[in-house]
């Protein structure tokens, strides 16, 4: 089975909805394991948040729909993983 | 099984009640399977204090009032992870 | 079973009674399973020292008057974990 | 079985079609066990992206012909890894 | 079984005997299950030892003794784990 | 059985072969499990990369020659591990 | 059984014969289960070597000789480590 594993996008999202909110509506989508959402950095009508999605075939046009629906933007996708197992970044040694 | 796993909130509150009764109230609430809860700073009147909850659908509303009764703010919710199982927030090239 | 999993004091003590019989007297208390004690900071008279306390139903009360009953003093308590597991403190994105 | 296991490339691409379509594309070439795409920098035009690709027997000519197949281009492999098992780089002394 | 489980010493001690020879005296103690000896600093006449040792139910005054034995002073304990288990020090929140 | 079974070597290169055919020959070489080449630095007309080889009973005169077959030169070996079972280098106190 | 287990040597030698040859005649030592060679630096004539030397009941004095009779020094033994069960050496809060 390939297919998307995890996504990692950086979302601008008004205060409201909030990320529980959020975090619930993504949770549920279909090929979706587990969410985590985490906070960047707040401003006064807006907020930034760090996005990981990982499953199994994860339909990243639904996820964003899903994002879009609550008023909020994917700013860009930072990281994709896909295949028939999760491969990680590997750190190389010209970036130590 | 879905629903709230983790909540990391930045919560300002007086001297007392200690955070020895509010991590005894917050781990006896509904799907809560741990807290953890660390002083960040210290002023005269009050003390902000990272609170970490872990579990199975946790109820942020229910959590968030059992804060606010014992005379505390929550701040912030700086990270959420919701789903069939806990995801970590994934540390991106760009953030290196 | 809930209750307090894990205390970690800061603690300003005398240079007498040593950190070996202080770790002796608190590793003894009902539903502690071990006790880590480290120097911060000495001083001409006193010794700033980090207690680390795990076990089952801490009593915190008990656990301070031991530490008072060596003529030392609790500065703050600055991490308490408790529930039916241990929760970490999570590092979280604006931390970094 | 020997041959080719991980892969570290430094790709500049145009941000059509995106890591999602690359990505895809990528994981299901022969010996492909998985990806990781991660974006390094955006500009106007282009972006540049480290591909993590691991497997067995991996096709270095034939993963770099679908990159270009889509625009991109290979500016450089910065990891290879090869043989009966995987062995990662190690850190040397002179390095820390 | 309580008791005393690791002891860190800072030790200064002339340059012989060597450390080796106090490492294989440390390591016969009762209760003593390993010591690690680290060499900090090498002056004229001496050097500064930092010394590990784990076990159950150590001596603290036995160790202390044999150490002054070959000729060397404890300056402090900088570390202690007691009780039923091997407890960690615990980095905090306000320590990073 | 003994032997060494880690050698880290710093080789200077020309651009062509190319480290995935340096990394293919090396990989089929008697006693070699896999190897790791990573890239340190990129020049007009050479590059240098640090090659990890590990296995049993490496035989590091077959290797260099492969090596230098190909038109590089072994600038120096950064590290080795020989013995029954392979023994990392321990970073000291004196080190950190 | 009791005795040493562990070796760390900073250790100045002449280029050759070179640590390949060092590390075949300290792997076959008695009592060694493994040695790690790491190069700290290298001099017109000389260069430093750190050595790690793993096993049991370990003879530092024909570790020693075996050194010296490649004609080869040991400045300082950096760390030691001797028991039941190897320690090894852990940071402290004021190391840190």
């Amino acid at each position: 089975m390939t297919g998307i594993r995890r996504l990692v996008l950086d979302v601008l999202k008004p205060h409201h909805p909030s990320i529980v909110e959020l975090s619930t509506v993504l949770s549920v989508l279909p090929g979706v394991h587990g969410v985590n959402l985490s906070l960047y950095e707040v401003d006064q009508q807006t907020e930034t948040v760090k996005i990981t999605v990982e499953g199994e075939n994860l339909d990243y046009e639904e996820i964003k729909q899903s994002i879009e629906n609550l008023g909020a933007v994917v700013h860009s996708i930072d990281e994709i993983a896909a295949g028939k197992r999760l491969v990680e970044e590997v750190q190389t040694l010209q970036e130590r």
